[in-house]
């Protein structure tokens, strides 16, 4: 096993990562920006070292990291998610010098780092796929003769993109010839590459990802599905586990497909086969995220299996530490992203100090929080504070706890995406398992925020009815 | 369902209510103390009413507790545990007064109010107990020829007694008549009844207990056991569910005996059947309680079951939401008790100011916490602050998970007995399971607690060590 790891992140991830190595008996060295000087992750590692310049770069800047790394007698670095995660170029170099690189193999990195290539292997491998062009499409004449052929509305869709950049619909050729380009110019400054191709748009989808877990000795497993039709503007904000809508036959086929072609493709560490699902229950394969993902949790919660812990044995060498027969799902876990973010102004990042925190507690709650009270975020990363994660023995209970956790949850001196979360548990529709990806950007017109009193003034006006009661 | 609850207790256990309250949409309403006014269940619930007077009375003035339930218009009162929860006079007053007590009968509460009279109907049902007086013994000469017939060692047992006062164990007939006379004196000075009665001794025993839990509708299913053997002085410190020794044919067996004598006496509510198993596997009914425990969070973390839910609801007349056949045990859970004590001082209870506060979190952590930055311990009540639950797959899990969310607690301003299960945790006998009821009480001449150093010190040594790298 490894003695000593180095996490190649910050913040909520890099944590998790130290609490898995934590309990593993693994020494953790951390790195830190100027800007993260006062970030849980620095005070909960072993050691720490501070990578000056950029606040950026200095998580992208990986000579540097390696550097530490051997300095530091580190045997593996573990990416997180963002940043390095999915740089075949690292995990390489990591490699080269020594150092393992806590994920797949460079192949993998570079099958998955290109959609449209991961989907052509995976058509090949007879997984279900949305029909559309099998190369990258160039030219506005190629476009319009293949839209035609699949017939419309048709998806265009950035080759290396992500997070819903470089994602356009169109429902006829006049909003093709509009979308293609907008498509392409911001796959280009988002991703450096403006290669896009184009597929079918599947209406009204559900997201339904499948977690595969598999060690370098030939065992492969999945955990169930996650939905995660709970976006805004192609972000997930929401993620559930097992989806409320799939049935035990769905998951297993689903499941065992996944399985059977990383198999086939010699693919270890964690993965997310993601695909949508459409009204009639149909499964089109999108990509596969080769990495831990944001939420991991919820599948953690759902079967009680430490995934991070798995995702490092692997990495190791070790076999995984269960089998596809031990792996029962029980209950239902909801992950909710409180990001510090001002719902009431079209969700703007708001970083800031953080004057208040208290977080919910008691039973089927899990906070995986990176703020305390005086922490100050730093306006250079993603708004995502703390992750909230809920476990019921079934729908409803899942959902009164998370309504009971969210009400409990107090954060001040930021605003948080808290109350929007309370509005989506309190929908219908929601509530009875009816969405798709759009849901979100439906129903975000309907609710109605308000900004919340001052906590001053409500205590005051609490004191104010304790002391009318006095008199009883 | 009720519509408004009202808690008659405080601090941790108020708090665990309000919880289950909340996710039933059931509306609470606090007592508290002039001790108590920034006390986190004051805050929680949706109303709260101060109680004048001593601080530790307010809690059990209950004509005047009855009196706001009343006004405020609750349909039933919790009573947590301590303080009234065992009181028959206080359950038949609620009743009177058209309240519903949340618990069992008065007759079930008068029953097992005496450790004698419990005794004596769980013998008549089968259930094994050791063997002992039938009756009270109030005098000397009858307490040798008794214990001469028995067999020494014997145990003096105070019949109302509680936390370890008014027991003592006597050897031969010279310690007897010593140790008569203060258990007696004991008895009689901690609740107001002298009564005692001597039962055989079990060597090096194992403090094992089944969680019932039975509707007024005629279910009655066990929870699985939960192996309270580490005592210091009589006094729980930390549970741990499932036993680590026991096996699942003991544990069905055991299971179906307190079942099947709930089932004849016809007990509802939540219950705890406590039982000596001594080192040949045998086991000794000891009393019941009949209410909810501290300790019920470890069998909700290993059977996903909301034990306060269930019990209002069944307080309700409701059924039980689950039936014995789907109630599943998976993995370990240890429930840590975090008291404002000091180690290095004999556990001397050490109220004060918190000045720091970061609760652990991430996979398989549950806090019920009551404290908060800035939060003055009252120095009237019991000295615990906080339960962290740690939940693992397998045993060498939930002790490495529960190593790491240790070392995470940081409570300032106040000792605490954090350090104490760290040294728990690394001892080699608990590792292996092996500690019975004594094991505490003998360990702690071994250990040894240094006064942690100054937190402001260790940042600057920190502080130090960083410059020191930036070098690299």
């Amino acid at each position: 096993m490894f003695k000593k790891i180095l996490i190649a992140n910050r913040s909520e991830v890099a944590t998790r990562v130290i609490r898995a190595c934590k309990e593993l008996g693994i020494k953790t060295v951390a790195i830190y920006s100027e800007a993260d000087v006062n970030s849980l992750h620095v005070k909960k590692a072993d050691e720490a070292y501070m990578i000056h310049g950029d606040p950026v770069k200095a998580y992208l800047n990986y000579y540097k990291i390696v550097d530490i790394a051997r300095r530091a007698g580190v045997d593996a670095i573990h990416p997180g998610y963002g940043f390095l995660s999915e740089r075949p170029d690292f995990a390489e170099y990591c490699r080269k010098k020594g150092v393992e690189f806590i994920g797949p193999s460079v192949e993998h990195l570079k099958m998955f780092g290109s959609k449209l290539k991961a989907k052509k292997v995976m058509k090949e491998l007879g997984v279900p796929v949305a029909e559309g062009s099998d190369r990258a499409v160039s030219d506005i004449e190629e476009a319009k003769e293949l839209a035609k052929k699949i017939g419309y509305p048709v998806m265009i869709k950035a080759s290396h993109g992500g997070g819903g950049r470089g994602l356009r619909v169109a429902r006829n050729e006049k909003e093709l010839v509009s979308q293609f380009k907008t498509a392409v110019a911001e796959a280009e400054a988002a991703f450096g590459k403006g290669e896009v191709f184009i597929e079918k748009y599947i209406e009204e989808p559900r997201h339904i990802e499948i977690q595969i877990i598999a060690d370098k000795n030939g065992n492969v497993v999945h955990l169930g599905e996650r939905d995660c039709s709970m976006q805004r503007r192609h972000q997930k904000v929401l993620e559930i586990a097992p989806s409320p809508v799939l049935t035990k036959r769905q998951r297993e086929k689903l499941g065992q497909i996944c399985v059977r072609v990383a198999r086939e493709i010699g693919y270890y560490g964690v993965g997310t086969w993601e695909f949508l699902m459409d009204k009639y229950g149909k499964f089109y394969f999108m990509e596969v995220n080769p990495r831990l993902q944001v939420e991991h949790t919820i599948t953690e919660a759902v079967t009680g299996i430490d995934i991070v812990q798995e995702q490092i044995r692997i990495a190791a060498g070790m076999n995984l530490s269960f089998s596809q027969k031990s792996v029962n799902i029980y209950g239902f876990a909801m992950q909710f992203r409180i990001n510090a973010e001002d719902v009431t102004r079209d969700f703007v990042p708001s970083p800031g100090t953080v004057t208040a925190y208290y977080s919910p507690g008691g039973i089927g709650v899990r906070i995986d929080g990176v703020v305390y009270k005086g922490y100050k975020i730093p306006p250079y990363y993603d708004s995502m504070i703390a992750k909230l994660i809920v476990w019921g023995r079934n729908w409803d209970e899942v959902i009164r706890r998370s309504r009971r956790a969210l009400d409990e949850f107090v954060i001040r001196g930021v605003p948080t995406t808290i109350p929007f979360f309370k509005k989506i548990l309190n929908d219908p529709e929601f509530i009875h398992g009816k969405f798709d990806t759009s849901f979100i950007d439906r129903k975000i017109k309907e609710f109605t925020f308000i900004k919340e009193p001052d906590p001053e003034i409500l205590a005051l006006a609490l004191s104010a009815a304790i002391a009318a009661h006095h008199g009883l």
